[in-house]
């Protein structure tokens, strides 16, 4: 649908879904008893080694949920290839694993089609789905609502942040947290709520002197990786920038040498055991003559950085990646405008995506 | 080294070494009795969630390393993340295990770090690096030698490739099919050898048409997203291009919107069940007006392409990878002359990385 058919100027749906976000954090918490049932059913089987698919905004919250169990539970998940089983036919063992499914449209084929081969190599199966009709949701032995309400912008916002939630939510009842993880989203939902017209401010000053970036890195390491995935991906498919999301320690093995002043970085710092691997990133960047946005809860402890969007810390730590997004979201939101872009339904891209 | 202190032309070692590359496969199949006797260890012990760790060029290898192990023995591999036992001090259970740490000069410090504590955990751990003598080979349990002899050009080559090999060979052990891989390395180093002159050739004809290419997607999908990622390296550090790996399929999801004539594609296709997802992202490519370089063992299955590197098919097909690569190697080499910077040396890399 062009701007004139919804009646708006364009990026208005993706702005405005971004400003639903901390109410749709608030419905998602809504279905904590059900995410809670889900948990124990987990623990009961005790499948124990988690496997998370999903292509796009939905891989990349996949990152995040490796250190939600990690760091919640102790368990190992991974983000599974779907290749093997879907596309080689290799029927792994998939007793003692669980499986989650991340799809917003629960319609990716592939997705879909792994869910129901590891169901039957059995893997105890979770959709987590904006849809309960879908395809994805009655594949799977239980089923988490995105509860995001529908998303028309075709780039991914709320249910990005609330496929983080889910997986946080889960990951806390499996580790008999969950009412302390409930309790942290509800009060990130506030913090994000008070932030955002702030933000909105600050990153449309940003955007101005981005309008003719071709290039950007975007680094995190740990729980913001997926941050940097997120936003990353946000720029390349609203703002046409070559954005590519890196480990901060990654940029140092080779991808630093591409650097130059007319390539900038948009770093996410968390005050946590991955600090200094973000500030080292930092210093090797300012002296390849980059440009550098320091950004996230520890956004004031970047030295040297040309511009700061810092995010207040939620509690626990390990929630940051739902605040720490959005001045990303935003930031693309203002420069896609400013580039005479529509972030609404960028040119070659459909809402769902079917291609195997 | 400069240049000058080498006594070479720019890119004089860093070609040098991909012309290495057969002979070092062969050098690395005389360790074949020691990566058997590993492989029954990991078998004896039944350590069958393989855990792959490395950063750079060995993490891009140890995407490989998932396919290796899913393919050969059926085991489920995955690219561990280091942050959560390193940074953040989470002590994970790692009995069950094979960790596998991957690091050219062996003094990858989170590397070995990870290596060390997972030890502790009770996994099994196997160092594969090109110096018998470094921290990584001390602290595993056991040691697969890379074989490839000094490298000394800065982005990696023949220690990727052989990496590869020691996984693919590693893998064919613990499903008792070792005898065959070690003959399919054998030919691949062969055709590898007899292909090299003429694409050579050919990619520094291509290189002419890409002097002035800032952006780049590298797409691959199952066995060749190693290949992608690595080739994408390559570009980044010797060519200075924004050059960004992705699954064809994850193309689709949101990065394709960002294409444009400017905007090319190298896309990496074999004859494998993934053969599809190439296609079909390669038809998108072409919609959105960007030129596409097809290349892998399928390339000529790739209809539209503005230019076409192939490879020839190895046996086993999943040996791919090590052919499949070079086309990429050789362009970066002819396009960072083509561009005046020295491939042996990028400027702000060191050959060893320490950062942490």
């Amino acid at each position: 649908m062009s701007p004139a058919e919804n009646g708006g100027e364009p990026g208005t749906r993706f702005v405005a879904e971004i400003r639903e976000q901390p109410a749709a954090l608030r419905r998602l918490l809504e279905h904590d008893a059900e995410i809670a049932r889900i948990a124990q059913e987990m623990r009961d089987r005790d499948a124990r080694l988690v496997r998370l698919v999903g292509h796009g905004s939905s891989d990349n919250a996949a990152s995040y949920g490796v250190y939600a169990f990690g760091l919640l539970p102790n368990w190992t998940a991974m983000r599974d290839s779907i290749t093997l089983t879907v596309h080689y036919g290799k029927p792994l063992d998939m007793t003692g694993s669980t499986v989650i499914g991340l799809s917003q449209s629960g319609r990716t084929p592939d997705v879909v089609e792994y869910v129901k081969g590891a169901r039957t190599a059995g893997a105890f199966t979770v959709a987590v789905t904006n849809d309960p009709g879908s395809e994805l949701a009655l594949a799977a032995d239980a089923f988490i609502p995105l509860a995001a309400e529908p998303e028309l912008a075709v780039a991914a916002t709320k249910t990005y942040v609330n496929t983080l939630a889910a997986l946080a939510l889960l990951a806390g009842h499996v580790a008999e947290r969950g009412g302390e993880l409930a309790e942290g989203i509800g009060r990130a939902a506030d913090l994000m709520e008070s932030g955002i017209p702030g933000l909105e401010r600050s990153t449309a000053k940003l955007a101005l002197s981005f309008s003719y970036t071709g290039r950007m890195f975007v680094i995190g390491r740990g729980v913001e990786f997926a941050t940097a995935r997120e936003i990353a991906l946000k720029l390349l498919e609203t703002c046409r920038i070559a954005a590519e999301p890196l480990t901060a320690t990654d940029l140092a093995h080779g991808p630093v040498a591409a650097l130059d002043h007319l390539f900038p970085v948009w770093a996410i710092a968390s005050s946590d055991g991955t600090l200094a691997t973000v500030q080292e990133a930092a210093t090797r960047i300012r002296e390849m003559g980059a440009n550098l946005v320091a950004s996230g809860t520890a956004a004031e402890l970047i030295k040297g950085a040309a511009f700061t969007v810092p995010v207040p810390m939620p509690e626990p730590a390990l929630l940051s990646p739902l605040l720490s997004v959005v001045p990303g979201q935003l930031f693309a939101s203002a420069l896609a405008r400013a580039r005479g872009l529509d972030p609404d339904a960028p040119h070659g891209l459909a809402k769902v995506t079917l291609a195997s």
